[in-house]
Order: structure tokens, then C-alpha cells, then sequence
């Protein structure tokens, strides 16, 4: 039985790279086809979750609602939850700016994944580190992706082929978490 | 008749500076006692009313909630509605780093204060609008006040007293709008 859940998100794109990775474990992915409620917290997992819960009011069905951030180390988090928001209004150089001369660089990007399969709820958590670049390289990826390079690599995200970064990223970390319980406790995938 | 308005803030001082600009106008301000739910918008007005909307399906008495930022006009408004977490992780210094080498310092501070007074729904706004200071000024008011300069002073709102301040800043503008609203409309003081 192939389970289904409803992704809540304004990306098709998203919804097919989530897709790529869930359906062998037997999980099909839907677009949820409603807005996603955001709240401010400087916790990824608050958000996700609200929002998952917000979405399943409405739709009554099994629902997925992740967010992503970077996480800058000698900014105490920041951008963080705002990331996208950050990304718009100082792009990556301002977070550029804001590194000038410091010497720690670690950042990580993390994902949170909300699922809401009643009467479960849980949250799958990804996460991939390291630092941040002196200048923006590549042109894969979007948003912070120019400036991030992921420990154990040279390449900015943006070097990487998007299969490369898929198979390292936070997001792609989450998903496999959260197909790999759908799999072993909710059954999918089985006959 | 004094019109009793629930106000959502978990600071006290707030409170107390709100009921005494409205006081006048015949309206009664207490602490609504629950917490703000906070939306991600680019808009304040929408944060407020998103927040005001929650807090009267939980009160169901007439509601106020105001939201605030400072928005820079060289960084297309940053940190606007995310200001208390921009000034919490970067401090007064982020701004002046990003600032830096820009000609431009105009920056305007903003406040929305939803109503919900059924069947109304109404938002006030409060701006004052100025410049961002070269280096820190002042040990008065909190978050970016001490880089703030408003246009014709050459103190900061840090450097100012705190009646001083009230006098001229965004949140007593949208208070004194709402108050003034609520005599002549709702009337609100009147026998």
C-alpha cells in the first residue's frame, strides 16, 4: 500500500525532488494546493509544526510542511527562520558584510520536517554543516547556496549538480528520515 | 462611558505608556493575558491584524494588538517586522556594518495597532521617519533606539526623555489615531 501525504508547498520543483526520494519507500507525495501558515519563532520545528497543523485543519489528511534556514555560527543563528526573507533584502552579501573579518565561518543549513498522520505528530530534522565561503561561487541552488560549503567539500552548493546536492542536503536528510518511519511504522510501502 | 480594550504585549511598561495616551479619549486599556501569535509577513498591518484576529477567537472581548520595526530605506526595509530578532542576534552594530560605506541612512520606524471591536476590524499606523546615526548615541529606549535620529532632532530616541519620545514616535502616533477613532466613532468617553 503506497501511503499518501499532502506537501504543503508553493514549489513544484520542491514537491518533485521530495517525491524522487520518498516514493521507494512507498510513499506518494501530493500537492496540498493551500497557502502555508508561518509564524515567527526562532525554532524551525515550532514552525513547521504549526504550520502542519494549520494545513491539516483544513485539508483533514495526512499533511508535510518543512522549513529550511541557514544558521550562521558567529551571528548567533541569523538569518535562520528568516532566512528567505534575509535572502531577499541583503542577498548574500550581506551576510558577507556581517562576516567581515571574523574568523569563525561555520554555518549549517537545517531543515525541519512537520508530518501530521493522526493522531501522530512528528518532526524529521536534517541538518548538513560547514562554512561560509569568501565569495559567492556557482550558479546551481538558489539563495544562500553560492556561499555555503558543505564540510568535507570544496565546491559551493551552487558548484555542486543538483543530484550532488540532493544526496548531502538538509532537506533531502529530512525526507529520508521521515520515508524511512513512514516505511518502518506506518506500514508503507507494504503489502 | 469608558470602553474597555484588551491589549496583547507581555510588557508591562507598554501597557502603561498605551493607557496613558488613551486614557483621555475615554478608553480603558487591560492586559489581555495571553500570548501574541505572530505570522511571517513583509507587512506589519497583517501581522497585527493576523495576531488580533487570534487573540479575540480566544478572548472574544474587543482586542488591540500593535506590531512594530524599523525598515532602512538602503536595505529595502530591512529588518522591518523582524526587528526585534535582527537587533537580538546582530545588535545595533549589524546595521551600522551593513550601512556601511551607504550614502543613503534614511530609515523610518513603523507601527501597526489592529482593532477588533466586532463586527470592526480596523489597523492604525504610527510612522516617524529619520536617520540612522554613524555610531551608537544615548542609553534611553531600547532595541535600535540609540541609532535612530529623527528627521528634525539631532538626538537619538536613546538620547531623548522618555516623554520626549513618546511625544514624537511611531507606537504613540497609532495610539493616539486609534484613540481618537474610538471618541469620535465608537464613542468611546462619552456620556
Amino acid at each position: 500500500m503506497a501511503c499518501r501525504f499532502y506537501l504543503v508547498t508553493g514549489n513544484i520543483h520542491k514537491l518533485e525532488e521530495a517525491s524522487k526520494i520518498v516514493s521507494r519507500f512507498g510513499v506518494e507525495l501530493a500537492p496540498a494546493g493551500i497557502g502555508k501558515l508561518e509564524i515567527q519563532s526562532e525554532n524551525l520545528e515550532d514552525i513547521a509544526l504549526a504550520a502542519a497543523r494549520h494545513a491539516y485543519m483544513r485539508l483533514k489528511r495526512p499533511v508535510l510542511v518543512d522549513d529550511s534556514g541557514l544558521f550562521v555560527e558567529a551571528l548567533g543563528g541569523f538569518p535562520g527562520p528568516y532566512s528567505s526573507y534575509v535572502y531577499r533584502k541583503l542577498g548574500v552579501g550581506g551576510i558577507l558584510k556581517l562576516l567581515e573579518g571574523a574568523r569563525d565561518r561555520r554555518a549549517c543549513f537545517k531543515t525541519a520536517l512537520a508530518m501530521i498522520y493522526p493522531p501522530l505528530e512528528k518532526v524529521f530534522t536534517g541538518n548538513v554543516c560547514g562554512t561560509i565561503a569568501d565569495n559567492p561561487r556557482g550558479m546551481g541552488g538558489f539563495g544562500f547556496d553560492p556561499i555555503f560549503v558543505p564540510d568535507g567539500y570544496t565546491l559551493t552548493f551552487a558548484e555542486m549538480s543538483l543530484e550532488e546536492k540532493n544526496r548531502i542536503s538538509h532537506r533531502a536528510h529530512a525526507f529520508r528520515r521521515f520515508a524511512e518511519y513512514a516505511s518502518a511504522r506506518l506500514g508503507c510501502g507494504k503489502r
